[in-house]
């Protein structure tokens, strides 16, 4: 894999994450401002790391769990891999006329974004399985590559793989620097995310957990492959990420940052180990320089996770006030 | 988790094998008698840890898989997990009497052996399934831990977790010392496993990959926990093994090592990637000091994959020629 070479977007805002950080010698998280939430992070990494004092955690047990979507890059309008199974449905539509008995698939040529979206999870499965079934990892993620060069959000009109947050590409630097593991547990499909994961994020492949398709092992023409089928094997979403954080892990994290409800077992399941904790969500209240929403959101929806937060003192990261900048190339 | 402190046989055989690497300065691999294994070994290590040659491998690319039953440590004359189960099955059975309706529970209280061989994985797996749901996976691996530290193999009356192979801990050291990274992927249960995988072979947690029950999670008096289901999630053999390598690590081995044909679909995927590869097969040919066996065993069997590597040239390691030491107290 020559992935600096192939993957020119990523490569770019990783380059203007590495500028920043050496930039600002004395500060590891300059894009956070100074405030309760950065207060917490950094008091959170020093207890952690003091030798000898009554929270330190051996580095084998530092692992930090991210969400994706709408944690460590945007979500609005839709989850970026929508727009990703929607582009391949398009191009893949002519020459299969059988999928369009599909309400789903009807709805998504349509455009009807409102009718998909009222079909919930089933609605947007069925697109994914139709589009991402059939293939190989390798395959879905030199697709996913090269959509993510170019493709770009409808509202923000910025390349998709432009709108992660500066703050947290920091704060991943900063927790690998102290000696966390760091990894994503994402409701978004596991390849899609290795496809750009290390590159943007420094996470490697083994450290990417996501919703997947089940698989078999076949010899194509002799050559073995694993290849993607239409059925669902996991959601890694609400309870499936401490499930899977349980399968894929072994361990339980001792900090974990969400931005949804999906992320509230994974957040409640990480506050109930014993010892020191971190357990913080980021809170979409800039609509000026993102997006604002939260309680009635059909995507990322944050009610039940942010009342929790709220009563039991988790640390809730105000986009407006605590992001200095939110995307890389602000 | 006290590792070093609770786990007392684990540490005596980590001791051992830490004991013998100091001692031979000159030779990181001393329990290998020179011969074609030892030197497929470190000509595979040389070449891609060579920057600018031709087959150097990037560290982030050195994906090591080691198979565990047979191949890390020993499995004769049953795998000794099952050991396990029907331990806790004799001690589980008197407050279950519905169970006596399994013929499978049946073979094994009496003892019968032959009966629950000839029933095959499915035997064996409702006995798993019996004895390991209900349990967290820190509660799995408490009773796993405690077992162990007493537990004796029935024919070579060894306690079970010294029957770990020191050629293999030694290989494991050499490939991290030279950028590797090590996995285990097992058809055993992934928590079983995990119980001593960091103490005795110093992998970690999430660098265990097995079979495993579904789970579910659940606030049990009000704290969440992840719990196992008596259903089957993952059976991590055959073609299970690299289909959850896919999903798992997401990067096709170079380097994999296994002893039966539960390993061929890993070693036969392992092999079919582009640049330098090792497949590796540990034959059981030592009735002396350790067990013989392969075409014929229900128990790692080893029949098509012993074709192929001798076929395809894949290395196979002679028990009784290529260690000069088979266990850590030899």
């Amino acid at each position: 894999m020559k992935r600096g070479v192939a993957f020119g977007a990523a490569a770019l805002v990783a380059m203007l994450a590495f500028a920043t950080l050496s930039f600002a010698a004395g500060d590891p998280l300059p894009s956070w401002r100074d405030g309760t939430s950065k207060q917490a992070i950094v008091d959170f990494v020093d207890k952690v790391n003091r030798k000898g004092g009554p929270d330190f955690v051996p580095p084998a047990q530092r692992i930090a769990t991210f969400d994706n979507d709408g944690t460590l890059w945007a979500e609005q309008p839709m989850y970026f891999q929508f727009f990703f199974a929607l582009d391949r449905l398009k191009q893949m539509a002519p020459s299969h006329p059988e999928w369009k008995k599909s309400q789903a698939v009807q709805a998504a040529l349509a455009g009807d974004m409102a009718k998909l979206a009222k079909m919930g999870h089933k609605g947007l499965l069925e697109i994914v399985g139709l589009t991402h079934s059939g293939l190989t990892a390798q395959q879905m993620q030199k697709l996913a590559k090269d959509w993510l060069k170019t493709a770009r959000n409808p509202q923000r009109k910025m390349l998709f793989i432009q709108m992660v947050y500066q703050p947290m590409l920091e704060l991943l630097v900063y927790l690998r620097a102290h000696g966390f593991k760091t990894f994503i547990v994402s409701g978004g499909g596991v390849d899609f995310i290795r496809a750009f994961s290390q590159d943007v994020y420094g996470i490697p492949p083994e450290q990417v957990i996501g919703s997947s398709l089940k698989a078999k092992f076949e010899l194509t023409g002799g050559k073995p492959e694993v290849v993607k089928l239409p059925q669902i094997g996991s959601i890694d979403d609400g309870d499936g990420k401490p499930i899977n954080i349980e399968l894929h892990i072994g361990q339980r994290p001792i900090m974990a940052v969400g931005n949804s409800d999906g992320d509230l077992a994974m957040l409640q399941w990480t506050a109930s180990g014993a010892g020191p904790r971190l357990m913080m969500l980021v809170h979409h209240d800039d609509a000026a320089r993102e997006f604002a929403y939260d309680r009635k959101s059909h995507v990322g929806r944050l009610e039940k996770a942010l009342d929790q937060a709220r009563r039991d003192g988790w640390t809730v990261v105000s986009m407006s006030n605590d992001f200095a900048r939110v995307f890389p190339s602000d």
